[in-house]
């Protein structure tokens, strides 16, 4: 039984003051503007559907600079016109690009990359998650991303929280050039981590991605190209018109707030909550993001 | 690098025979007729949407005896025309039952029933996870369903993980009697277990429920009453004449087969990957439920 309250014939009644309680959203709130950190114009990458609904992916350019590239020569060559959505997976991933089409790569785009599945640890600053990790021998937060390491290796990784965007690819050693893209619409398939190339993730609109009808094919392929979910066009937020130019900010995952934050979401305790967890597990302290004012 | 790989000028080759690999689908498919246990009709509570979607729930009385029973004779005394899916929150819930009406409660529901947010781990078998939970002292798995363990203290609780059904409550000391019922459609809020009674999981049409419009209040409520997704009836299996009755059965978590698909799970190694993940989070080992036939 937690303090503040007291069990009254098997009932949990609240006895005296409470405690004061304090929620991961308080804290969001009450950051000061100083732990925000704008997302570069370049690294957003602005999915407008035919339906009218838009997908705003932030890239990661530290973690998959090939790929990230490949991505911004494909956005600005309009490579993507007539790509669509073609394979929905429950509890698993949504994916487009262009499907059924051999449409070759347009310039400055690396047909063969290499596998961006990890880069090295040295040179990135990692807040600790502060609780263990199934996946990996730590976890923690880099430039405001949710990271895997190995510090003996060496190596950090992006990883396959939900909303995390990757490089669809074949059997291995297909790595992808990044032409065909997928996100996590469920459980994080964290055992992808390292064996696929992240390149960032999605911070708005991932509802016009996971409420398509789940493919009846396996894997959750759609069956008939009919029905692929059409993409109207992909920009570079830097390449539309200021005036109308979507923006992000995240929090500064080295912050103070994020700290509390991270710390409070491992530790639920307020007016819902009466009993804590012993902490929290990766995916489930989603750095703060929000539109810019 | 991985045994059976060599670095070929940055890219990945295969070198002589392929190691003989193993999926965890493999493993389910190969797994005999007698690690396969059958859900009993009593406890597969069936929800017809107006749509024509069905969403079958696995219950688990063994868990949550007052609220199961709560549940059956909601079902049992069409308690839940007229009801709907009232909330869709992105990444976290959908929510249904009698939202803006008090409707009293029919005979046998108990409306104080206790919380049964965890219970007595003395009675039960579990088989260890195996690999760390960020949210209890261990993990595991009893009589098919994921649980959180404390040895110590002596309890056993049902987890959030995707798909998981629980009774919706107000602040605490509210237990709610399961007339409003929600389901996990994204990153497992384990922070909820041990709060919140949990009451089965859905086991098939979740995407009737996840591929809802997300709704555009507070916390994903929907606005306008007239949006609520209607539900045409909600039955027990057993009630359904028998040639019409859906039947599943789910994998003896206790089995030879269940030990080696959950060691799978937590070191993939096939045709696609090229690292193996140092384990698994429970809710990334789902227990394997299928139509029985």
């Amino acid at each position: 039984m937690r303090a503040g309250f007291v069990v009254v014939g098997g009932l949990l009644s609240l006895a005296a003051a409470p405690p004061k309680y304090i929620k991961p959203t308080d804290i969001v709130d009450a950051a000061p503007a100083s732990v925000w950190r704008a997302i570069p114009d370049d690294d957003l990458l602005v999915i407008d559907m035919q339906s009218g609904g838009r997908v705003v992916i932030q890239l990661a350019p530290s973690f998959a600079p090939v790929h990230v590239a490949n991505i911004k020569a494909f956005a600005r060559s309009d490579h993507w016109s007539g790509a669509g959505v073609y394979r929905v997976q429950d509890n698993y991933v949504a994916q487009w690009g262009n499907a059924d089409t051999e449409k070759p790569s347009p310039k400055g785009v690396n047909d063969k990359p290499p596998a961006e599945y990890w880069r090295p640890l040295k040179g990135l600053q990692v807040t600790p998650l502060g609780f263990p990790d199934s996946y990996a021998p730590a976890a923690g937060f880099s430039g405001g991303w949710p990271v895997a390491v190995n510090a003996k290796a060496g190596w950090a990784s992006l990883t396959h929280c939900y909303g995390a965007v990757g490089v669809a690819r074949g059997l291995a050693p297909d790595v992808g050039s990044g032409s065909e893209l997928y996100t996590i619409i469920g459980t994080p398939p964290r055992q992808l981590d390292r064996n696929i190339t992240i390149v960032g993730r999605v911070i708005e609109g991932i509802e016009n991605l996971n409420t398509l009808q789940r493919g009846t094919e396996a894997l959750g392929f759609y069956k008939d190209p009919k029905t692929y979910v059409p993409i109207a066009q992909v920009r570079i937020a830097a390449d539309i018109p200021v005036a109308e130019r979507p923006r992000f900010e995240y929090m500064d995952t080295s912050s103070p707030s994020f700290a509390r934050y991270k710390a409070a979401r491992g530790h639920r305790r307020d007016e819902f909550y009466e009993t804590s967890a012993l902490g929290a597990d990766l995916c489930n302290v989603p750095v703060p993001v929000r539109k810019k004012s």
